[in-house]
């Protein structure tokens, strides 16, 4: 991969980050991702698939809700001059590309309105996403960096304050579909992979006031249609769905994995669609990270995955990159025992701490989160290697594997016939699930 | 409803409970919930369906994780020597009714071990359930008084600690059925009009050690097995299963509505189960109990409610009584417009705080509980008497009864026609949600 | 009090809103608030002294993190012409006076930015500060409304990313303090009755970086020297500090009401400092409410109260109106027993719903959370009069008003003494803390 | 250290636990608890203070508000007969014995209940208690194992339903000091290096039934009146106070660390008593481990810690055992800027899933725990050997050790001229926080 750089260069004073290993001090340098060692038969990168989030890395300013952004972007302005919204896009394209190319990343993520500006009208606002798509085409070409996903952002505009496809005003839904065909469209030319939908006002902010069943019929709809249009315009990667349980919606009808799953299989769409897990949204609902993953991939219905984590005290959508090794390992037990990513990635949907304002920072904080995944994938294939983990399950589970347990997973038992097996058992054995042992086997695998 | 006393009367001083109306200061009288009085052409009585349960009533103690009970029940001993078990069971049983009809309820539910002891083996323990049977049938014909649900204990037995249903050891799934089947026996015998599940320990304290996947085709093959066993056994009421997120177990599989509702319809269960809704449960799971009630009325699947209410500060089950007329409102109204409760009913799983040891607590906060729902369904008929919510809801959603909204509903747009609708538009009309209006009505018809 | 009316009329089509009671079908009218009515001596209006926050009210655009605005203000342009700051700010004023005029509230308050603009330089911002408080002087005399708290906006600039009294940089805490001086003239200059410190960024995003000892001790010094400068300036109103546990800032120092406390008698500041009780604020601490109250009150410490309320399954705040007659009957229990608000009031730090996008909405929302508290008020007062609570509570703690409990209260037993009165006793009684008669009388005061 | 057995050996099959290192399989061997390994001029042994709780460890049955327990322990019964209470405990202290000698912990911990039975008469368990305190002597004799703290367990009977030291009741708060005088007596005996007191039901179910103020001053006078009787009878060690917010109670007095400094420093306590941090307990205050840890080391006050983990989406105590190493780098970082636990240790205030019921897997969790504190305390001090953490904070606050920042601490400025500084600057620096480089380093010296 050629370092990109475009009219000018961004990130002066940072090259390639290369690996360097355990002993670098280097903060600009990878300690455990080494792209090219072998795993598996596969390389880490082939394996981890990591991808950049334009949103947060190149359109997030450090703003919150208490105060205005940290960050001024040089693509933003030359000297004290603001510049136009498609000139700035264009320079913002530079950058991103500049910025992939140092860290060496194969992918990246965008919504429609992170890569191109909201136009007045609908119609412009396409014909810029259009000319945008044109100019990162050729970049794709020049560096070999590939899209993960587009999506279409329906939830910063003013008018999806109650929603996009669960709007109870029919226009805006028709906006919202206006916006996705225009995204999709822009993902075909780019050969993006996946297609997501993250529904982040699709829910309520009161029951008093909403119609539910209406708004998932219509939600349902929507996918449908859009799925239909996505086959029918060239698209052949997965459709995704990203279930977050709230905010800023109060409550959203994509409130997690198994919610998401029963959904797409009473709308038929799940032939289609999987699902992108976000680790900070896991945790918002109440799950872990690996469980969630767990039970997309139980469903065989693990997409992609938003590398991120939150704070266990905040109960809010903090997007910090992921450094626990902790989750990276159990993370990557999951996807490496689920065959892999497929067509999906791990995409750094994490921001930068509002004072983190260095522009080293963006680098260093995308190295930790690969980093931290490329040790997870280290240790979870030593612990899968050993085989420890799995011969303890199998253990327990082995009494489904002979006599009647063998018959009942057959279907071969009624219930009374099941319930007279129990009747001969005087007492019943207590076997410990010795959780504490295979806690204490992850640290012993996570230093050697 | 005649008192009922059997050999000794257990809440002497205790009459029969009244309605006496706001003014009375009586404690032990009901000061909103008037049985006979008619709202949309059916008694409060037939309404609202209020249960007691077994549990808490009779065998909770006041024990916690740091402490044991705080009260001794005066059925379980005489003067102070303790009786056997089965003594204890048949007392308990005249306090329960006795309690029942001065209460003037016309439910209760229970587990197989609340009514009957565990002995020493699965099977002197079905032969205890089912002496302990025939005498509730007696006391049920004699009162009037009749069974809302019954269910086995599947989570207190040490057997289970690793679950019934998706316990990693075929055997103790076995005694699981075993016991489930006796159970339904009961229930059928004491013409129950609904049998419980609820998977306390049917879930998981740790992934390490756990085949999810497993687990839950183990449940669903069982449950599916019960259900024959039971329609063959006679049994015409529905199947619930009562969802709860974790507690005793880290992660419980029926962990909301929408989960459980996705596990049903993905095994085929939905036409013969529906859901149980705990209130507190729901806020365990990060939902509010409105939301729970109206997924499953949505999905057709409300089949019946625990009564009760979470502190908001404390992260477990604290099941208290409900009073909060907030809810009792929001949950009637669901209720009312869901059609009824059909054949379920308002169970109270709700348990006097461990400090409220007076033999007139236990009345007091039943009446309190019935008192609240009895508001709450005045409050809620009043609302939807008025129209005012429904109105403001069908304005909201109007652009999906015309023109292109309504073909859209219809799927006679393609996406491509959805999109091009809006891009003729200019702008979008911002139209105002009116939350503050409509929480502001509900506070105007609370008091009038 | 007259209505106010600017160089234009704002809110047209709304008239002064006057107290209509229960049956009027007017949104725009007060149910239970009736500012003359009289309880205890004084009127509604005394007790409650009812503020509107400026910055929500007139500043909040409805943006959130994942979308912008979505009310755009008449008095920040003119036809499609956005005007200048100073301008906006000075139409900006006219509306406010016309809103509390017509909504009839006696108070206000705001930040420095709220009601002037942050300018190139901080001598400017002053500038604008002060000529802005000029004119508000001139609309509290012509109206009669007065300025219930100041405050400086120490969180929203950039430039305290990492907080200002606690800045790691001083000469950002220094640019800190030439704002609190700046809004503590002009809290003298409008006779606010209270300045109020809020320290939204006063806390840490991350323990590695921050040396908490230091800060801390920074943060009393700076409130001890604003302390002493407002004294000088005349100020002779209480200073006030507004614990919240975290959000903008990971975890801010001024966590709850005791952890403020506890700062407070640290440095001895809590002779000139008292505490302003937010509801949303006291929840995501994991305190009731009413709990942060009766902290303050224990202390002599309650100031004044930011009346709004949190929404119970989302972890941030939500600043919505307060309506929950519960929460306002026990914090008007906690405010009569504390004898009253003093110099303090009821502050609607509350914000409509994004997509509350009427006109009306601002003002229904108002009405809401004064009926609210009003309500509140009437059945605290007849909780009180009734004295039902005050003699459970009295008999309850009865033992430490004789004999040896009072002895040991006074002081008069030393702990082996202490430890052998209870030696004699065989058993000790099991009294009931009663707590579900309390709460259902709770429910019947409600309806009566 | 010798191996203990008394009558009988109760860990049979288990020998002396020793350190083998990371490349052993061995689940009884220590991985990185090295106890002669010299870090800091100190033995590990001598840093970390190993204790054992006796509670968890001994008493412990894994029963659970849903379940009895799924351990019968060896030491309660011969054959299928249940012994008496007094030889129970006895055999219980030989267990237990053997057990701290076999793990090679120098300390222990107890509450008076779990060492001795609770008899008919508080004067009869008194006498148990100096009994059994009589053999514990001996046996610490014999293997020199020592008492880190002991304490009275004032929650577990229902007498204390309604709080000791906080009771409504005279009487029972009176029962609570014969406790507690005969536990300070106990470890006065048992040389114990300090005594605890940890508050479980020292706090309210309702405000609306409790007197806060009285209560809180209830429990300073006693806690005062302790105090001075230990210190009479001898005992020259450390009173600690063990906060918890929450559970069983639903609010606890002794909330988190913040609230019991200002507590003790309101009444004069601050000066005999520290604080016992719990890591479970903080994360349920909506804390960190390391917060507490910290508040406590600024203000000289971290006495103690009990060590364990929760479950981020369980919102009850689980007491897991300390396996994250995140937590226990960040822990001994803390302990090690503080100059170490002084003469406080690490206590396992930790129990088993209720599912492992094997023998060995108390010695496994254990182990898991000691090991997982002995990696953290070599990473953490590698961490301060680097002078990477402490250069970059050192450098973030320079700006208060020079200049205008100096005198500013020092006092040297009035509020007036702190003012004046900023306004002569233009624009403020906005200097990185670098949380993502830190959280990198973590990772990084981690693994090397």
């Amino acid at each position: 991969m050629a370092l990109f750089k475009g009219n000018r260069e961004y990130f002066t004073g940072v090259n390639e980050i290369k690996f360097e290993g355990l002993e670098s001090d280097n903060p600009l340098a990878f300690k455990f991702y080494n792209p090219t060692k072998i795993i598996r038969g596969k390389s880490m990168k082939e394996h981890l698939r990591f991808a950049v989030a334009y949103w947060h890395s190149f359109c997030g300013t450090g703003a919150d809700p208490f105060g205005g952004g940290t960050r001024t972007f040089p693509w933003e302005q030359n000297n004290e001059t603001k510049m136009d919204a498609m000139t700035t896009a264009m320079n913002k394209l530079d950058a991103a590309f500049e910025f992939f190319s140092k860290l060496s990343v194969p992918y990246y993520c965008f919504h429609d309105r992170d890569i191109s500006p909201e136009a007045e009208t609908l119609k412009d606002s396409i014909n810029n996403l259009e000319k945008i798509t044109g100019e990162a085409k050729l970049r794709q070409k020049e560096t070999g960096i590939k899209l993960l996903w587009g999506t279409a952002n329906l939830f910063s505009h003013p008018r999806f304050m109650n929603g996009a496809a669960t709007n109870p005003e029919f226009k805006i839904l028709a906006s919202g579909a206006s916006q996705v065909k225009a995204a999709i469209d822009a993902t075909v030319e780019l050969e993006g992979e996946n297609y997501v939908f993250w529904g982040g006002r699709e829910g309520y902010g009161s029951l008093l006031n909403t119609d539910m069943a209406l708004e998932r019929e219509n939600m349902a709809r929507f996918l449908s249609m859009a799925r239909d249009y996505g086959r029918k315009a060239g698209f052949k990667g997965t459709f995704l769905i990203e279930p977050k349980p709230m905010e800023p919606t109060k409550h959203q009808y994509d409130f997690d994995a198994a919610t998401v799953i029963g959904f797409l299989k009473e709308y038929d769409l799940h032939r289609d669609f999987k699902l992108n897990i976000e680790a900070n949204h896991a945790t918002l609902a109440g799950h872990s990270f690996t469980h969630e993953l767990q039970v997309c991939a139980d469903a065989n219905m693990l997409g992609s995955i938003d590398a991120n984590r939150g704070d266990a005290q905040n109960g809010w959508d903090t997007d910090q990159f992921p450094v626990d090794i902790y989750q990276t390992v159990e993370a990557m037990m999951v996807v490496l025992n689920a065959g892999g990513l497929g067509s999906g990635g791990l995409n750094f949907d994490a921001k930068l701490r509002r004072n983190s304002t260095d522009t080293e920072d963006l680098f260093i904080a995308h190295i930790g989160g690969m980093d931290a995944f490329a040790r997870g994938l280290e240790v979870a294939d030593s612990l899968l290697n050993s085989n420890v983990f799995s011969t303890i399950k199998s253990n327990r589970y082995s009494s489904y594997k002979i006599g009647d347990g063998l018959k009942f997973t057959k279907g071969e038992l009624d219930f009374e016939q099941l319930a007279t097996i129990a009747l001969k058992e005087k007492t019943f054995p207590l076997v410990s699930g010795r959780q504490e042992l295979l806690e204490n086997i992850i640290n012993q695998y996570l230093f050697r």
